[in-house]
This record gives structure tokens, C-alpha cells and sequence, in this order.
């Protein structure tokens, strides 16, 4: 499968690229596969996906953020996958195919047409395999990536080019490893995992004994970390290992990019935690919870299942109470903090109320004297 | 060009290193290089530069930031390169090179100078590249990168080692991709874009549709990322493909590291974000924006033209003004933050000033009634 | 060293995998070697650790953190290791050792227990290592690892795989780069430094000059990135290489991961600073400060030694007193930020006694008037 070729010919009038479906499909054969409800004129056939407020005639776009609303009456899109629920405020061109969940059937659709996925397969090469690492059945492995002694690559995992796996790591089923996943000694990954580009599990937690002197000792960190199934992780994301015991993410947690998760924390079933958002050593998040982006949670506290967290927010104690809201730095309860900020907006003209009563408590005062 | 030589003879004599500019010359060679107006001894000579800080003899320092202006006055720097402008408050010791954009006249300086940069070209032979990519004239490509099918390579492109390009990648010309740069099929990136190393771009965005059991089936992320020329990204930044469609980075967008870009953003023309911004789904930023370290703005709004951010903030809402300056979490007009932040420093002496009020009211009113 | 080997038979009866310690002591034998005081069973014989709230029998151990006292009183470990000093409000059940410093002692426990963390030796063959290279005496180097023209690596260092070492790097003695670290051309490393993986030094600083047309100019990068003895830095963290002169980490300081360290930053002495802060150009940190989770500090200032900065607060300006410890954003000092955001808490409060307030005042100037 090596193919070192450098193929010198120059060939840039192919430069504009378009997103290729394998759509050619009408409204009413939409509604069948879709199991929706079509609304206009069945008979207009689309060729591909556009987006609501760019859309194109010919193309299929769909509504399912209300924000979105206001492109409805005016995109050019032939067909628009809309809500069972959704009621139209004025007249709208494109035929509405209404369905129960308009994400399930975009998934649905994508699934169907969506073509032109460079598809990876095969193992390359110009690999590094320890010859005591055991790999699984159609197990794919691109360029330049490494396997360390002891690992256990589970059957049908696909590990992109530059990808790093240490000694003894155990990978399950179905997992797949992008380009530049880096996976430290002694960590295991459940199956059907998704770790996105360059992200790392199972470096060092930090952790550092002071001295007498100010200078610090590293304290060994000699846990690991466990992804159980059906956990995604974003791009550039860090999983620290354990200093004793595992860092564990539990099954059907999806972290998005940038995201620190410290050593010994543990992250419930089905959390999701948005973008760059952090969480200190040791804390554990219940099932279920929202973390939003650059949300911090100090360490050594536990959040009950459901709990919501805003973005921005940082977390400074345990919370107990299940599907809590929080918000602010500290974090309040989230209606709290939006009325404190309320009146924080308002504290200039607040400051000058109380001159004013003042002044006038004063005269007051100073005329009651007389 | 594939060299693996082990060269085992220890060479530590060198390990002091000092960057070596191939400069000799006097100020007023300089001015006329320049442009510029040199005031004081124009044949003093210099050798290479310095921070006017930690200024020395026989080198060159500048002045372009007001906080550094006390240097002026101590440092010992021969020649000093300062704004048309500038009018010292006391006597200064360097020679002045007066010129209209100190910016534009380092940039001057370090590109005729700036020596020891160590170059980088060929195409080395440890790479894979697929046999139906095109490569184009003057390429480099350094070890261990890989090149998938259907990519295109533009004339005069640097791919430093370690590099991924994923299916039908279109790179524009003189484009540069440092080591371990990850880019996704489908992807575009325009003429002399600057990517620096571990950046990832059109990894899949963060969708996921939410199932009666609480838990999440992934939205597939078909769209791609399009750069357009000119634009720079700095070392571990993230930029997410779209779901349907394209995240477009305008030309002449200018982002830092560690910062995330989620799917279906639009980053306009000329728009620079610092280090760890976060900026979710869908999202506008429009032109000329000024967007601070670890800003976050949530996903679904729109930024007008020139909006400019405080560095933390948390921009919740659109913005249609163009120029508008935001501060806070969330974001408020920026000088109304102030003034509102100005009397929360004294909260808890506006308290005790109520208190006071109070107590003197209810004597008052004791007062009164009796 | 190259060891392509497809191992096909595939291995899963190992998939639960235990971290073994090469442990088998008695309470009596660990006082001893810990140099602590045994009370309660000193025969009890334990083989392995296990954490506090997960206490197993026949494992040991650690209380450290006030947070999981609770935990001692509960735990099923058959031994516990508590510093001298505590006192144990209620009876329990495991036999205590007390040393000095517990930390120190779980080094020690783990210096001598810690087993089957593989090993990592010797010099792969599918590297590549630039002729001019100079490679001290037993270097490491792991697979698809790339050396360039001039650099020198110190003795006993440990390049792990996918490395980039630019043009002219100095590497000291026994520095770890873990997998897909990037150090570019012309950065120094000190001795005995760590990087963990995915680390950037030495990228492009963030630095352009506006035109008068709203585009940038690149100012063009040239100084390095110097990291003293000792220092170590987490994963995916960035520090950008200085314009002029050089970024200093200076020794023994401690960076957790996803960090930003800007060009010309200097970092003092055994200086602490946890995961996603971000130091923005030229701003100095003095010695053994403690930068909190998320933080972030402006441009061009000075920070004392000593400076304590508060998880996600946002520094502003200079701070000249030393151990002067910060909040919020923009910081203010620590005490006071918390007293205004108490008060903050009880805004909605504070506002209706406002509004009591006037309007008892003006009923009673009603009164007073008649």
C-alpha cells in the first residue's frame, strides 16, 4: 500500500471542489424514505444540501434552530426539512417535508447520499508495530504511526497516519484514531471511540511535591486513563493519567476540542462538555451534565448528575441537587447570577440613587433639626 | 535528501547559541535604507539588534509601544528607531532614526538582515504521498508527512515533516504547513495562508442529537473548512468543518494559537483573534474585527464589522454597530462595564453606606413621628 | 531497532488489564522505609495502592488533602498514610503510618513500587537525523522522529516518537520530548526538562503591523525560546518564540497543559501555572508565583514574585508587591473581589432596599413638608 509517488504534473483547474451527494430525489420519495409529511408540490427533485440562508433551488435545506426561522420565507432551496411542530408566520416557496426529528433525518440523509468521504483502509507500510502487540481482524493503520509493545488493537479500529499508541494500551472495537492521537502506557479505550487530530491521553497529571527551597518534585503519575464505549473526543483535546488509580470517562461522554481534563477526574455517562471548558484533578461530573465552553471546575468536587454549567463559569464547590443551573465566576445558581447582573448593569445609576438619597436624608435631617 | 546518519561525536562547545544578524552598518546608511530622519551621530555603527530594554552598544533597538518609552532614556542601544512622532521628554543617548511606521521599518530591517534562519526545501524520500495527488512546482515536503488521494499541492508550498493532508485537500500557492499540522478532505486552503505547527483544521464539528435515553447519535459533519489567502493560524488552534456547507476563514484573517473555531463559523476579511478565543457554531465575525484572548462568543450570532472584544469576554448576543467595543461575561458596552465594574470594586461600601441610610431613615422617622 | 511485525492472531483474553505494583510489605517494613511512626496492626501486609475513597483490603493508602479526611473514617484500606500531624476525629479502622510529608513519602512508595511503566531505549531506524546533527551519548530516539541541520541533543535525553527538532536546537542533558513535540530552530533546552506531548516551543510570535488598507503586515519572528534546567510543561501547550531576544522559562518552573506563553515572555523561577492559562506578549512573571486554571495576563507587564492569581481571573496591570494574590476579572486583590462579589450576590437585594429607601423618603418629606 506504500505509495511514494510525487506525481509532478500540475493540475489546478480542478481548484474549485464542491461537496458531491449521489442525490437525485423528489419530494414524495423523500417523504417516503424520511417517513414525513409533504407539504407543496411533491413532484420538485433536489440534487444535494444547501444551507437554509444560502440556499439554492435545486438543493434541500433544513430548519431546525429556530434562530433560523426568518431565512424559511426567503431561501431558494426547492424542498425544507422542517419540524412536525413548526407553524409558518407567512407563506414560504420551497415544499416542506415535515418530520419528528429534523437531526435524525438529516442523519438519516447524510447516511443515505452522503458520498465522497475519502474512505481509509488497509494497513500502510511505513509503520512501527512492536512485534508483541496483538492486532485485531480489519484493523486499518496509515503512515508513520506507532504501536508500542504490549498494546491490543481491537478489530475493525482504524488508526490514521502519525498516530502514537504506548506499551500495554488497550484499544476496543470499532475505535478510530485521527491523525496525530497520541495514547499513553496502560490506558484502554472502549469501543467505538472517535479521538479526534492530535489529541492526548494519559500524559502526566500535574502534580509536584514543594520543597523546603521553593523548587518542586515531580510526584510520579502511574494511573491511567479509561474511555469507556461510545466516547468522542475533539482535536487537541488532554486527558491527563491518574496519579494513582484511573482517570475515567464514562460510556457516551463527548468532550469537544481543547479541553483539559486533569488527573483522577471523572466525567459521567452521556455528559457533554463544549469547547476549551477545564476540569482540575479529581472532580467528578455525574451523568448527563452540560459543560459549556471555557467552563473551569476547581478540583475535588463532585457535580450532581445534570448539572448545567454556562459557559464562561467557574466552579468552586460540590453541588448535590441534581440538574442544577450555574453560572458566573464563582458560579451561582443561574437565575441568581443573571439577576445580580441585572442590577450590575444598573450599579452607575444605582451608586447614584444612594448620593442622591443621601442628600436629601441630609437637608432632611438638617430641616427637621431647625 | 533522506539522510539518517547518527552522528555520535558530542559537540558541546557550541551549545551557547546567539542569533546572528548579518548586519554592519551606520545610522545614516540606515536612514537612507530606511526612509527616515537620523538625528544625533549618524556614523555610529551597528552590528545587530536588541530589546531597548536590555539594550548594548553597538546594536539597534526601537520604540513602537508608549510603555516601553522609559527605555529611551536609560537605554544603551547606539541607534534607536522611533515614530516620526516622538517627542523625548528628556535627553536620550542613541542616535534616532525617525521613520513614519516603526513596524514597517523592523519588518524592513529583519527582512534584509534577518539571517540563520534555517531554510527548508526538497522533497524528502520517508513521505507518503498517494500516487493520484498533484504536487506542484517548487514544493517541499519534509519526512514523515503524509499526502492522501485527489489532493492538490500548490506551486512554492513548504509541508514540513510530520504533516497530514487528507483526501482532495486543495492547498493554494506558497503555502506553508509547520510540523504536525493535520488538514481533513475535502478542505481548501488559499495562497500564502501561514499554519503553524499541531493546527488542525476540518476535524468534525461538535453535533450530536440527543435520544430519549439521554444519550447522543452523532450528527455527521460533511461540510469543509475553506481558508481563504492570506490567512495565518496559529500552533494548536482548531478550526472545525462545517456540517453542511463550509467554514470560511476570510482573506487576511490573522488567528493566534490554542483558539477554536467551531463548525459553520465565518471569520471575516482582515479579523485577528488572540490566543484561546473560542467562537461556536455558526457564528459571524465580520471584518476588521479585534477579538481578545479567551473571548467566547456563543454560537448562531452575528458580529458586525470592526467589533472589538476585551480580552475574557462573553459575547452572548449579535452585535449590528459596526466598531462596537464589548467587556464582561456577558459582554455589555465596554465602557458601560467599566463604569458598572468601577462601583463593584466599592460594593461593599455602597452596602454599608445603605445600611447607614437606613438606620438613619428609621431615626428619622422615630423622629418625626414621635 | 525496526521491528515491522503484524502480529494477526488476535489476543483479547487480556483485556482487563491491571496496573501492578511489585509490592508485598508490611506495615511495619513501610514505617521503616518511610522513616514514619506505625499506628494500629504492624503485621498487616499490603500489595498494591488504591485510592482513599476506594479503599480496597490489602492496598495502601494516601490522606493528603483535608477534602478526603471524610473518606478515612469509611475506606476498606489496610493501611493509611497520614502526615504527622493529623488528628483523626473519629475512630478508624486501617493501621496509620506517619510520616513528614505525605506527598514525599508517596514519591518514595512509588520510586520503589512503581513497576511496569515500560521502558523507553535505544534508536529507532526510520528517523530522520540531518548529517550535521550532533547526538550525545545514550540519546533515545523513537520512530518517524525528525533532527535537523545543527541541533544537539544532550546526553541521556529521550526523543520519543514523531518529534520535530528544527535547525540549530539545543538540547540539554536527560530532557524528555514525549511524542509529537515541535521545537523549532534556534530554541535551547535546558537540562533534566520535560515536554509533554504535542508540545510547541518556538512557534511564530503574534505579531503585525495594521496598513493603512485594515490588512496585516507579518512582522517577521527571529528571536527564540529558552527553557532553563528542570522545567516541565504539559501537554499541547504553545510558547511562541520572541520577535527579538528571547522567551525565557527559567528553571524549575512548572507548566501544565494547553497554556499560551506569548513571545518575549518571561516566566520566573519554580512558577506554577495550571492548564489553559494564557500569557500574552512581553509580560514578566516573577519567581514561585501560582497562576491559576484559565487565567490570563495582558502584554507588557510585571508580575512579583510570589503572585498568586486566582483560576480564571483576568491581570491587567503590574503588581509590585510580592505574594500579592489576585481575582477576577479584571483582577482585583483576592480579599476585596470577594467581598464585592458577596455583596454582588445580594444585588437584586440591595436594589428593593434602594427603592424602599426612596420611597420612604419621599413619604416622609411628604410628611415633612405638610
Amino acid at each position: 500500500m506504500k505509495t511514494v509517488h510525487i506525481n509532478r504534473k500540475i493540475n489546478f483547474e480542478n481548484t474549485l471542489f464542491f461537496y458531491l451527494c449521489n442525490m437525485h430525489i423528489s419530494a414524495k420519495e423523500l417523504g417516503l424514505f424520511l417517513n414525513g409529511i409533504v407539504e407543496g408540490d411533491a413532484s420538485v427533485e433536489v440534487t444535494g444540501p444547501s444551507k437554509i440562508e444560502e440556499g439554492l433551488e435545486g438543493t434541500i435545506s433544513f430548519l431546525a434552530h429556530p434562530k433560523y426561522e426568518q431565512y424559511a420565507y426567503t431561501t431558494k432551496s426547492s424542498i425544507l426539512l422542517v419540524s412536525k411542530d413548526f407553524k409558518p408566520e407567512k407563506p414560504l416557496n420551497p415544499t416542506l417535508i415535515r418530520v419528528d426529528n429534523v437531526y435524525d433525518s438529516v442523519a438519516q440523509l447524510l447516511d443515505k447520499f452522503g458520498g465522497e468521504i475519502p474512505q481509509f483502509a488497509g494497513v500502510a507500510e511505513d509503520i512501527f508495530i512492536h512485534e508483541e502487540a496483538s492486532i485485531g481482524k480489519n484493523v486499518s493503520i496509515g503512515s508513520f504511526s506507532v504501536i508500542e509493545k504490549g498494546a491490543i488493537i481491537g478489530a475493525g479500529s482504524k488508526i490514521y497516519p502519525q498516530v502514537y499508541i504506548g506499551g500495554n494500551v488497550i484499544l476496543g472495537e470499532n475505535v478510530k484514531l485521527y491523525p496525530g492521537v497520541k495514547i499513553f502506557y496502560n490506558c484502554k479505550i472502549g469501543n467505538n471511540c472517535t479521538l479526534h487530530a492530535n489529541v492526548v491521553i494519559g500524559s502526566d497529571g500535574f502534580g509536584f511535591a514543594p520543597l523546603s527551597d521553593g523548587s518542586y518534585n515531580k510526584i510520579p503519575q502511574l494511573g491511567n486513563v479509561i474511555l469507556e464505549d461510545n466516547v468522542e473526543i475533539g482535536a487537541n483535546t488532554v486527558v491527563d493519567r491518574a496519579t494513582m488509580g484511573s482517570t475515567i470517562i464514562h460510556k457516551g461522554a463527548k468532550l469537544d476540542n481543547l479541553i483539559q481534563i486533569a488527573h483522577n477526574v471523572e466525567i459521567g455517562e452521556s455528559t457533554v462538555i463544549a469547547a476549551q471548558a477545564g476540569i482540575a484533578g479529581s472532580s467528578k461530573i455525574g451523568k448527563n451534565a452540560l459543560i459549556g465552553g471555557q467552563a473551569g471546575i476547581v478540583g475535588h468536587v463532585e457535580l450532581a448528575d445534570g448539572t448545567r454549567i454556562q459557559a464562561q463559569s467557574g466552579v468552586n464547590k460540590s453541588i448535590k441537587k441534581a440538574s442544577t443551573a450555574l453560572y458566573g465566576s464563582p458560579a451561582l445558581d443561574y437565575n441568581n447570577y443573571l439577576r445580580s447582573y441585572a442590577v450590575f448593569r444598573r450599579l452607575p445609576e444605582l451608586q447614584q440613587k444612594i448620593n442622591a438619597l443621601e442628600k436629601r436624608l441630609a437637608e432632611l435631617t438638617d430641616n427637621t433639626e431647625k
